[in-house]
């Protein structure tokens, strides 16, 4: 129970505001009509291959956040609607999916590439939540006939013409129902998509570039480096490191090892983004990061953390729960405008206007992600997985191992920890000090995780220090105050990624800042951030946390009329302001900076 | 008679390498072979419709280059027998075009996009040229009657599909041919496609893109920016300059002057490079210059000094000639290998290595230009257009104005004026001295242009100076020594283009200079400039220019194995090495960098 701070204020414009407005855009473009299955040649609004994935992840929204607080008006009926339409068109072999129902039942299980599985993965996902969120079975009922269905056609009967599914997610899935259900089929199923992909013959019939992109180009176990589509890749691992932990398979968790290091230690955004390139919005190779062109997919940041969080289930590494608070504060958040309404695809770490010119002739050079969050898209992934990743962000607080309780992420909330209680109280990222008070957990050992980025700490209990957590043995009842050390700071990147070379991020805590141009009255194309960091941190606070303040540098003076002149001026000293990335392109359009060119300080 | 110092150098490569090799090539491609007019669906090497237009600048740089020496073994030989073809398949009617002639007769004068004039255009060149080489006329009176039909079928009977040439040249070329020849309807019908453009309903059929893509998008008189593909534009503008001079056309050398100044103040690279996007080989819009994405095809460098020396015949300002003098040292000759064998299409003014990655499911993040010169390319527009201006350099450094001769460029060579002679005897650009020597022009002026990069000179002979000219009244024998003070000095752009803000170029006289990896045992790509300059022309001469050592810092310390860490170090004092920019990617790929960051320089 998220209940104080940071993200309970989040959760209710989540809650309050996308929710409904995720509702009543999907409703608007036909994704709740879909369900009916009665669209024919010639009606407008043909259904899309993943409109029940879409539908799914809205319910498994509305599931997460009717656990947190009341749901608006309308919401749980729109639900029960949704789920009496699947309910009406399943199939009597327990089929379920609007699109190869109503507008091409000839192509079911014909077509890899469908969205099939990925839809089924979705709803199973949503009628686990709903269950949990109600107590009513229905729709977990209906998705377990599904599921006996898919598992019949692919591991029994194998007279499906593909054999693991073009988008991975039912893997995860499937898992999730196992839990929800104690049917080891479906974890068993979970574990032949699995073993099958990259490994079955009819996986290899695609090409190369279609193999690497569905993660497909190898058997899992022999995989090393993230590739392809960053969602269905991190998707696709989670689901490998939930198989590893359910069945203890330690091949397969070393090569989830070896992609999460990959991933954290070559092909990540400063913001936690991933899958730098829009062809196929992909990875590409380790170091390749460039900040104007990033891809960085809200969903695939939202992918990560469901493989970090699984890898974390695995072993309490701090990395998992680092790479978790760096998407969480940056490169997630970005996803959604600050009032909730508006949703970014891509999240690029640097906008220059000058590059979006319209021209009749062409729009732009090159392909450059947009500059304001919008409504809606017609491929419209990202918006209910931001409500429901929003919603469910609770889950990513704990994991324990054996008497250690682990606490991986700072947030106002309650939690039942067995018969015991903890409770934190804390305006984190705001400010590093926070409350905890734990209740009935005698015996247990508290493990706080000391973040990566943090340098210097205070805990007032008795602890010991391994491995990036502080170690608490719990008495029946025990209060004690975690200050983390939050002076801003300058980060660099590894000297191969290329385009950050010579420039520097500024950070406080587990947030990256920005420089947007809104901010100043000159440009901040030219600008350099000032090293060693003179910085202050202004009390005005804005966009949900303070604002900073850095010594900076712009050109000393401009060359006129002229197209080129000698440079005389020095660079000159100027304040620049920096807000948290995360907050940037609420105001308008705007030229904005991650990177910036690091000049020596004077004085 | 380019007759010392840095062109003659150059020349005799272009003679003695380059001229050579391209014949080899355009033999080996079937170049040659195709003026048989005898392919044959399903034989190799299918003539392409710009073939003529090949051969035709070949035998331009053949005539050219025969004037300042011998030309290598069988270069002569090769022209004739290529004149020997065209004239055994000139139509009874005059036409010479061996792409119609031998492939697609049907379809003479009805693709406006074909390259048929503009083959045209520079067989009338090649004409004109060997004619003023050699004497003999056999060429240019087969391109008399060539002309002869062309004007008929266009002015007279205006019976072709199209109006005006889809790829202006003929406009130039058939003002070229009315000075050879004398005759006026040559300059008429110049006149009139210059005048149809954009203005005949023709033209106006094709869409906004294509209309922009070829300059049709507006009459000539009406125009104010440059549009569409670079070459066209500047081809275009040449013959419009040249129709204004001949008919003295005010309102066409006003449109002139416009585009002019619009590419010199808002489009055009430091290095003089023109068309900055790929997609159209274009322009885009003011300030648009990307360093690394940069197209500036070497064609483009070429016309715009077509344009540029039209434009001083028309008037002598002094950025007529700054503009030819940048294109010349920068931009144009980086299109060719200091060995004189290899070509590059495009000039980028940046090459990150680790952006060119070849990778299983794509090559490149984006379209990158070639980071190596090669020897020919499918579409060999440049290297017959590199031979040919590199033997015909001269062209550009006088004009004349009543008694006054304007010296625009500086380059060791004896010009006849009448009955006088000018010598100039420099080792410019390596350094600023400039020795004249003027017989047989008493009573005449001298205007020694002060380039716009030059801060002091001392001229030895008594003068005055205005508009940025310096000139000297010339007794029967006058003896002149020219200093021009060129230390190292850094630029910057205007504050609109973005992709140089906060950064700084690095020149000596007319010269950009670039930084290369492979002169660095650091990576350059995170290198800054520091400012003020401290640099030094270091004595070591290479690349036909001295190298500059320059202060400039690199980041102070790396992350170890970390993708991100915290900066701690300040970027660390460095030395600098640059290079001329002509001579980048003459030892295998490597970082390069033209525009650098701007570090302010300690102690």
């Amino acid at each position: 129970q998220i209940d104080g701070g940071f993200w309970q204020a989040r959760q209710r414009v989540n809650r309050e505001v996308t929710l409904p407005a995720v509702l009543r855009r999907f409703t608007d473009t036909g994704r709740f009509a879909a369900l009916r299955c009665d669209w024919r040649e010639g009606m407008p609004q043909k259904p899309h291959i993943f409109y029940d994935s879409d539908v799914a992840k809205w319910i498994e929204s509305a599931a997460c956040a009717r656990e947190a607080g009341p749901l608006p008006e309308g919401v749980e009926e729109a639900v029960e609607a949704a789920i009496d339409e699947l309910e009406r068109h399943q199939g009597v072999d327990g089929y379920i999916n609007s699109y190869f129902t109503g507008v091409e039942p000839a192509m079911r299980w014909r077509r890899r590439w469908a969205h099939e599985l990925y839809c089924a993965g979705h709803l199973m996902e949503a009628a686990v939540a709903w269950r949990h969120a109600t107590g009513r079975d229905r729709f977990l009922r209906m998705m377990c006939r599904y599921a006996d269905y898919i598992d019949r056609v692919f591991r029994a009967e194998k007279s499906a013409a593909f054999a693991t599914p073009g988008h991975e997610e039912i893997e995860l899935a499937l898992v999730r129902l196992y839990h929800a259900t104690g049917e080891p089929r479906y974890l068993a199923l979970s574990k032949h998509f699995i073993d099958r992909r990259g490994a079955d013959p009819l996986d290899a019939e695609e090409n190369e570039w279609a193999r690497r992109y569905n993660q497909s180009h190898l058997p899992a176990r022999e995989q090393a480096t993230a590739e392809g589509h960053a969602v269905r890749a991190c998707y696709y691992y989670s689901g490998m490191a939930d198989i590893a932990r359910e069945c203890g398979d330690e091949e397969l968790q070393a090569a989830c090892e070896r992609l999460f290091d990959n991933i954290a230690q070559r092909r990540m955004y400063v913001t936690g983004g991933i899958g730098s390139s829009t062809y196929g919005e992909a990875f590409t190779v380790d170091y390749d990061l460039p900040a104007e062109t990033a891809y960085t997919e809200t969903c695939a940041a939202i992918a990560l953390c469901f493989f970090a969080h699984r890898m974390q289930l695995l072993a309490p590494r701090r990395e998992y729960a680092d790479v978790i608070e760096r998407v969480l504060y940056n490169g997630f958040l970005s996803g959604v405008s600050l009032d909730g309404r508006e949703v970014f695809y891509t999240n690029p770490l640097e906008i220059t206007r000058a590059h979006h010119f319209a021209h009749p002739s062409w729009k732009e050079r090159e392909w450059l992600p947009d500059t304001r969050r919008v409504e809606v898209f017609s491929c419209s992934c990202c918006p209910p997985n931001v409500t429901r990743f929003i919603a469910s962000v609770g889950d990513y607080l704990y994991t324990r191992d054996g008497d250690t309780v682990y606490m991986h992420q700072y947030m106002g909330h309650t939690a039942r920890i067995g018969e015991g209680e903890i409770c934190v109280r804390t305006a984190y990222p705001a400010d590093g000090h926070i409350q905890i008070t734990a209740r009935g957990l005698a015996g247990k050992r508290l493990a706080l995780r000391i973040p990566g980025w943090c340098d210097r700490f205070t805990l007032s209990a008795p602890h010991t220090v391994a491995a990036g957590y502080a170690y608490v043995a719990l008495g029946e009842r025990a209060c004690m105050t975690l200050d983390l050390d939050m002076p801003p700071y300058l980060v660099q990147a590894h000297p191969r990624a290329a385009d950050a070379a010579g420039k520097a991020a500024l950070k406080r805590g587990p947030v990256v800042y920005c420089l947007e141009g809104v901010d100043h009255d000159f440009s901040i194309c030219g600008a350099a951030i000032c090293a060693p960091l003179a910085a202050q941190v202004t009390a005005a606070e804005r966009f949900g946390l303070p604002v900073i303040d850095a010594a900076g540098t712009v050109p000393g003076e401009g060359t006129g009329e002229a197209l080129y002149a000698p440079l005389t001026a020095l660079p000159r000293d100027v304040t620049l302001r920096f807000i948290p990335y995360y907050a940037f392109a609420n105001r308008g359009e705007s030229d904005m900076r991650v990177w910036l060119p690091v000049q020596r300080r004077t004085e």
